[in-house]
């Protein structure tokens, strides 16, 4: 890392707003020392609220911006109040080149519409994506993406979306040829829909990208440490992260249900406690906070909108390594890689 | 129930085969007296197996197939084989009058490529559809489908399977007004793709359906007793399906784990263990086994490839209520009452 970067944080969103993103901001100052802080938001509400916080107050400006966007606001309502809103004002940040990344807990929908209409698409990159790390049963966490960025994809979509979930992989994980899979229902070569095929053949005949392509994964397989990567559309990404999301919680409300079903059960929980707390450590949403939007001049990380100050500071920790490792950089030099190879084709 | 029905067993499919099948039908017998069979496959063999159950021998024929669809056969290839396979003989015997339902443990393509050809789609149904009753944290299961049968829908289809899996869990789980949403990524009226929202629109408009049509629901939602029907593609809905089993599956090794780290967490465990044990079978899938193929002119069931005698049991017990019920009949009447919303809407 030459110098740890700058990051814009939008104070005012998420659940809690500002109390818990500036205590995340202070565990990620702690964390990473040498990161600085734009805190963007009520300039003296966040005055105030850096009483509590004064190793944070240290190595932060605070940026004024009068209004807030809403959780319930619409995307396209939501962009003419780029210049007034912390959401917008922290996005800009970044396009003004004065902070490496941004990272906020606000509306999802409207820091996707901001950060594309500010920041724009990277060249050689149709449509960014939404990426997150989630936890599975091998050595590593795995990349998946589209989360929700965009409803129907195409085939050369799908693409890119491997090629930028590749390079998140190799920058968080540090896995020089991530295993990328597609997300289908099969794993035979005639399974899914043409765009998926069509994605398949390309990554098949792509020798130069750095990445192992391995085929069509399915639903029941993406967690079971298979593959690094699962690439897919936003509708399907989306439904089964929260689908993810959904059966884990049901799994531990029934289990939650049957420790306390009886005072027997009630004394064996009690006795394996720290080995459930090992557990509950690896399925935390802290643990794994933090969504990149991938596929822009810039970074804009969205951290759950539900998250502790420990997920906000994981979120910031995300958003610190990708601009260190110049994530813009390293998906342009790979889609560079897709090129030789169509030149090399076409020279056959 | 006036008459019990005669079910035709495709005695050769399944990991396990012939023992497993009529395990199951024994079991199915002994569960639900007066049931018959039809069992179909070599017929030696299962002459030589009935030896160990002469209950299930009573009340069942046995239909002579000299040949078996493979796990691997493509579906175009198996539709050949129709007249000589276990498979294709079951579903025939249904299509025939003979038996009321065919329940078979084999390849899934095939088994849907072979019903939808011999027993065609019922009047007023587009496309069938496979679906499944899961757990859910509430009181009764939920119906679920498309689950794979369609990899693309439209609109009209997502209808006719809100209708579908109304009438089936009216059958299955006796609810008068089934509570039925559509699977999306969100739930204000703008998200999704056209076909769910079109499809919203419909059903929103359908007065006369006897079903609480509730909106979207998103995946994290799906299995908390919030409804009792979920509408989806086949891509989607196979998708969230086995990102349930495959969640389900990762939660419980990771207890596994954490519950075997130490010997004071084993020993909790073992004192916990009825507790666990009511929780095994919350989560059992022989418990949910049956994926019942709708929308065609006859009842076809698919049994998990690796079900124990006790799902295959399961399965059979869905197919004999849907046939007692007549679930087609019932579908027909639902769809009824969606034309005479139409032309209410044309006269005004």
């Amino acid at each position: 890392m030459a110098e740890a970067p700058r990051i814009a944080i939008d104070a005012m969103g998420g659940d809690e707003g500002l109390a818990v993103m500036l205590a995340g901001a202070a565990l990620a100052s702690a964390q990473w020392p040498g990161l600085r802080f734009d805190l963007v938001g009520d300039a003296a509400a966040i005055g105030a609220a850096l009483e509590a916080h004064p190793q944070l107050r240290a190595v932060s400006d605070i940026v004024d911006a009068p209004e807030t966007i809403e959780g319930s606001e619409k995307p396209s309502q939501a962009i003419r109040r780029a210049r007034t809103t912390s959401m917008g004002i922290a996005i800009d940040a970044v396009k003004q080149g004065r902070a490496g990344a941004a990272v906020s807990a606000g509306n999802t929908g409207a820091l996707m519409a901001m950060a594309k209409l500010a920041l724009r698409t990277m060249p050689g990159i149709d449509r960014p994506a939404l990426a997150a790390l989630l936890p599975s049963l091998g050595d590593n966490d795995f990349v998946m993406l589209d989360l929700g960025a965009n409803t129907e994809c195409d085939a050369r979509n799908l693409v890119e979306f491997a090629i930028m979930g590749a390079a998140y992989s190799r920058i968080a994980l540090g896995i020089a040829q991530p295993r990328v899979a597609l997300l289908n229902i099969g794993t035979e070569d005639q399974k899914g829909t043409d765009e998926i095929r069509d994605a398949a053949a390309i990554l098949r005949d792509s020798a130069h990208l750095p990445m192992a392509f391995g085929g069509f994964i399915e639903g029941d397989k993406i967690a079971r440490g298979l593959t690094d990567v699962v690439v897919c559309d936003g509708f399907s990404g989306n439904i089964s992260l929260k689908t993810m999301e959904g059966t884990a919680r049901f799994v531990t409300d029934l289990l939650r249900r049957a420790f306390t079903s009886s005072i027997r059960s009630k004394f064996g929980f009690l006795i394996s406690r720290p080995a459930t707390e090992l557990m509950r450590h690896h399925l935390d949403p802290d643990n794994h906070n933090g969504a990149v939007f991938l596929g822009l001049n810039g970074v804009v990380v969205k951290s759950h909108g539900s998250a502790s100050p420990k997920g906000v500071a994981n979120a910031i920790g995300v958003a610190a390594k990708l601009v260190s490792a110049n994530i813009t950089q390293r998906i342009t030099e790979d889609l560079a890689c897709i090129k030789a190879d169509d030149q090399q084709a076409d020279h056959q």
